[in-house]
């Protein structure tokens, strides 16, 4: 016998605990499915050399304001991320270091770099996020690629490479994959690329001292044995009346479903009836980034004691930057190293002991040979894991956003969809996961209180 | 327990069948898994008022010649694609009819596209196929639009949107969708552009006397109880000295598993071990293209009847091309639409009613009102078959084909892939399914008797 409920959500990241919770306060009966044997999704924090490291999204900014006021909620502690002192840029391995925002380059790099990013915000202000196809342009910009409109719009070579290098962090892809609209679509919901990239201000600004997947394990302890770990669902099948969730180990029958999955992690999911065609072939067009996080962890922070902030910008790879990464009481020192795009599937190519050496020596190419020799290195290739399948966003290619933006959140029947890439601020963020859950559960509300009425 | 074979092999479309009758030719033990409960794959042949139709794939061209000897040992009939009289040309509403290759059109719109045609066939006969790495300007290629290259090479409006309906219907994607390399890459194994899209001594050439789909049938036939059907395989699971594969009903225990689905329709089975990276990336991209295939049977070829071929060219939707589609013996009078990319999409969100009508209204356009009143009136959205998710061919966004070559072929341990994508001759056509069947068969020989020495 199935067991009974309101609602089924599938996923327990932040999108599908924070529905459920606001669920539960509200008083429906819920089921949280989880593939894993985890929750947070996106999110894993893990203990290396006695202190906790984030192998997954780790950041939090002042502009997030759920996620702000989640965290207060949960009583969640969060710290400033280190970035005191120089910075460093890698050119096609030359070297130097900067203080504040202005990377020492080239002058005319600098300006077509600083033209090209006020260029982009200009462009992405006036994207229609609610309705894409009323940007000005829409079919233009969805048409072309990042990597065509950024080589008509900066002349330089170097200045390329760098806006390369900061980009594929944002996206885990290569400015070639992605739609210069999706670009702009996904710049517009986190303001500006400053933002995007920054840290103090920025969405880099914070980091949880107990790591983020707290969030994700402390909305689990409220919703207790409503969470269901290593349940993956296999089969979602709907009549007029009911929908029928079935995992390997059992079967939920519920009112409404939240899908809480990034739209490619649900092709896993057999749905009857056949799901209409715009939603089939979603599922197919936004495929995850690719993101390998690094991380080196040293018995000294040598980079701070020489001036270094440990922030970089490589333009080769296997990195395409780094961050100072130390625990939050200062006691284990770290720098973390992001391989994101084609930089980490020419990385994934290597063995373990020749990433080791590849990432270690582009961290040294920033802080000196010391970084060759950490205590402890590890990593985390997302595009390994079978319940994420990569890292941090799925993205749009070019043609795709105008056709599918509304198939993102649209309900199939009794099935909702939420998760970060069906949000409208901050998606790819914790913040749009969030949204992402207020959204699908305003409509499973209202559904269910229209269902009550009739 | 589970059964025991030599190979199984996933799929029963042309790729699958003829991969397991060579493998069975060859002496070893097969069980051929299908999802549907019927086999095919992409070709799906119906009766409408008392003749065989397509409603998947349907023609084949002199140079497919693993097919064409394929039909000849299958004693499969086949005949001559109607294309006598004069053919149609709407560009914008403004209908003109011409006889031969030459479309009357403005002559400098003509030569637009002329110039585009031979441009595009000069880059594609300098594609490395084995190797698109080694493709002069590859990344370059590879990092914009079909649709970005289309623009700056083509003046003419009129023409861009000629040239976008018959690549539309090759690819079922719009020019904004696809990477130029890919587009390049899929010409360069058929030869030209005018191979592609031609009837006469190319792909369009011949058809079915009895349907596509009894390829597939009489392979089936002759492996008899080998063939499971309504048997979808939901995991994969390899140890070092063989292969557990499930379905809801059974388990088979083999040496080698051939998966012979497009790329993207594997997202659905569940390994172990957890794919590798850039195998669990390629998954998510290629998209299935978009086609739905509109049937109008008619009590007269009136078209024939005022010397029209039933060819046609439309640059606004919701049909792309048209073709004269009577049954073999010309008994039943029909015409055939395609509906492809986004026009496929917009004509989705219309009821079943206006879909007829505004198809209808597009075959009129074509060759006069009588077009409006067909004794019957088919489709198929393939979009919505959730064992194909598409047709008529997963293509490559920018900023893969260069990524992920390599990973369509390569086997996973002992998983090896077949399916028309992996072809290197005539990939997406049912040539490349044979082609690839080929390549699997002798990856899978091969270990099977190393394995055996050993």
């Amino acid at each position: 016998m199935p067991e009974d409920v309101d609602v089924v959500v599938v996923g327990a990241g932040i999108a599908g605990l924070s529905a459920a919770r606001e669920l539960v306060s509200a008083g429906f009966s819920v089921a949280v499915l989880e593939a894993r044997d985890r929750v947070g999704g996106r999110t894993e924090s893990r203990e290396f050399a006695g202190a906790t490291f984030d192998v997954g999204g780790q950041w939090i900014g002042p502009a997030q304001k759920r996620m702000q006021s989640l965290v207060k909620e949960l009583d969640i502690e969060t710290f400033p991320t280190y970035h005191s002192g120089e910075s460093v840029v890698v050119v096609d391995g030359k070297r130097s270091t900067y203080r504040g925002d202005i990377p020492k380059l080239n002058p005319f790099t600098l300006l077509a770099l600083q033209n090209a990013a006020s260029g982009t915000n200009r462009l992405a202000k006036r994207v229609d996020v609610a309705h894409p196809e009323r940007t000005p342009k829409a079919a233009k910009l969805d048409a072309q690629t990042l990597a065509t409109w950024r080589k008509r719009n900066i002349p330089s070579k170097a200045g390329q490479a760098i806006l390369d290098a900061g980009l594929r962090v944002v996206f885990g892809a290569d400015p070639s994959e992605l739609s210069m609209l999706w670009a702009l679509y996904y710049i517009s919901q986190s303001n500006t690329v400053d933002e995007l990239i920054g840290i103090e201000g920025c969405a880099q600004e914070s980091r949880f001292v107990n790591g983020a997947q707290t969030v994700s394990v402390k909305l689990a302890e409220q919703l207790g044995d409503r969470v269901k770990l290593s349940s993956p669902v296999r089969s979602i099948s709907q009549t007029e009346e009911s929908v029928t969730v079935s995992t390997d180990t059992g079967e939920w029958k519920a009112k409404r479903v939240i899908v809480a999955l990034a739209p490619t992690m649900t092709a896993g999911i057999t749905h009857s009836p056949d799901l209409p065609s715009a939603r089939a072939q979603l599922v197919q067009r936004m495929p995850m980034g690719a993101t390998t996080k690094c991380l080196a962890i040293y018995d000294r922070a040598f980079w701070r004691e020489a001036g270094l902030s440990g922030e970089a910008v490589m333009t080769t790879g296997p990195l395409a930057v780094a961050f100072d990464n130390t625990s939050a009481d200062g006691s284990v020192p770290a720098l973390l190293g992001f391989s994101v795009g084609s930089l980490a599937r020419d990385l994934a190519k290597l063995s373990a002991d020749d990433r080791r050496t590849a990432v270690l020596d582009a961290l040294a190419s920033c802080f000196g040979p010391k970084a060759r020799n950490p205590i402890e290195y590890h990593e985390k290739n997302w595009q390994e894991d079978p319940w994420s399948k990569g890292c941090p966003t799925g993205n749009f290619g070019p043609g795709t956003l105008l056709q599918f933006a509304d198939a993102l959140s649209e309900p199939v029947g009794r099935v909702h969809w939420a998760g970060t890439e069906t949000a409208q601020e901050f998606c790819g963020f914790m913040e749009g996961a969030v949204e992402s859950a207020e959204r699908a559960v305003a409509e499973v509300s209202a559904a269910l209180k229209s269902e009550k009425v009739a």
